[in-house]
């Protein structure tokens, strides 16, 4: 493998905070970036407007969107219109989380990965200030990571694929402040699991509650446009 | 979970010779069988004709079809047109190779799993006569399961989800007595990689060498319509 290979990235992005936070970081740290949305049928598809956009900022990544529709297999409130997205806590994994997303993201990475010689996935996973999905953990990456390399052609040629968190132990104020640094746009990202269709965040789910508290914390102004008729 | 959440399983179903073998060793076992066929706009698009037809033969099963297109990535012989499917052997893992393939399909399978509330996946692979796939070893079924189990609420919460491979260390020709002892009709079974689109085998490639070879040894009569220009 070539010097340029391994300076090459694939960064899942959903055009939320994390993951614009990491392909900031991406950049930063002078990867060729390859940036893979995955539209799955959630229900904030304003989503894949947000990614578009911030995509655009930029004159050097590709992005590519692929389409899965996981709503065919529901199971949560993200997939599955018939459940609401809860707006207080509960204890245990919460009713948003999606069964195996991020193993499903994480092997239609891979796939592309070995397609396009990529050696490097990036994913903005955070298992600090997060909902406690399981598969936003530290031992979830790495043993994805052995997996992953057992079962291409890429792991058993000897050329690794790289899961990279640059984010799984920040809190979410120093997320905000490492993207701050680096310029990203936070008015541009999406967080909220009810996003109305013009891309208005409702200030009470999960998601948003993290996002309000990261910038508070951090001490930065919050850009967020919430619902009018939500108290902040 | 109850001891008949145990007894349910998803089956893996490509209407392929190993898969419809594992479908007849589920339901001997007794286990409730939802068969899962994953639709990837592979070149040899007749399995999925093949797939509904064997499953028309049974009354009890509940038939998914999922569609991926996997295409859109492509970097193999059986997702990209424009790649041959070879009729000689090469050294090293064959271009028919799918860039993590089985990941994906068993990634899919764990979010149907969980949903479903279905504790085992069934998956015909098979690591004797095979073409070399790493993600058809038994290490990266290992692999895998360990993942999941990390990496879902499934897992997390006690109930593991079991990989099942009951075809992994056997010979084509003992898979092949094992399936004729379960009445399983091969003429209906696909296995070509180049399939016409009537469904005829082209004899030559590394599918058609296995299942050929398979069929001589365990001294069975082939069902397999092969196009009429194969010298067999």
């Amino acid at each position: 493998m070539s010097v340029d290979d391994n300076k090459k990235a694939l960064v899942l992005f959903s055009g939320g905070l994390d993951s614009t936070t990491t392909l900031a970081i991406a950049l930063a740290k002078g990867f060729a970036v390859t940036a893979l949305t995955i539209n799955y049928q959630q229900r904030h598809n304003y989503e894949l407007v947000a990614s578009k956009k911030i995509i655009s900022n930029y004159s050097n990544i590709k992005h590519i969107i692929f389409n899965i529709d996981l709503s065919l297999i529901g199971g949560s409130a993200l997939t599955d219109k018939d459940i609401d997205v809860p707006t207080t806590k509960t204890s245990g994994i919460p009713i948003t989380y999606v069964p195996a997303r991020n193993t499903i993201f994480l092997s239609i990475a891979a796939s592309y990965a070995e397609k396009l010689n990529i050696s490097n996935i990036f994913m903005g996973v955070n298992a600090i200030d997060y909902s406690g999905y399981p598969d936003c953990r530290p031992e979830f990456i790495t043993a994805f990571e052995k997996m992953i390399n057992l079962g291409t052609k890429t792991g058993v040629e000897g050329l690794s694929l790289k899961i990279v968190t640059p984010l799984i132990k920040m809190k979410k104020s120093e997320i905000i402040k490492v993207g701050t640094d680096l310029n990203v746009d936070y008015s541009q990202t999406v967080s909220c699991y009810s996003l109305s269709d013009t891309g208005e965040a409702c200030g009470k789910c999960d998601s948003c509650m993290f996002r309000k508290k990261g910038f508070i914390d951090a001490n930065i102004n919050d850009p967020t446009i919430y619902k009018k008729s939500t108290k902040i």
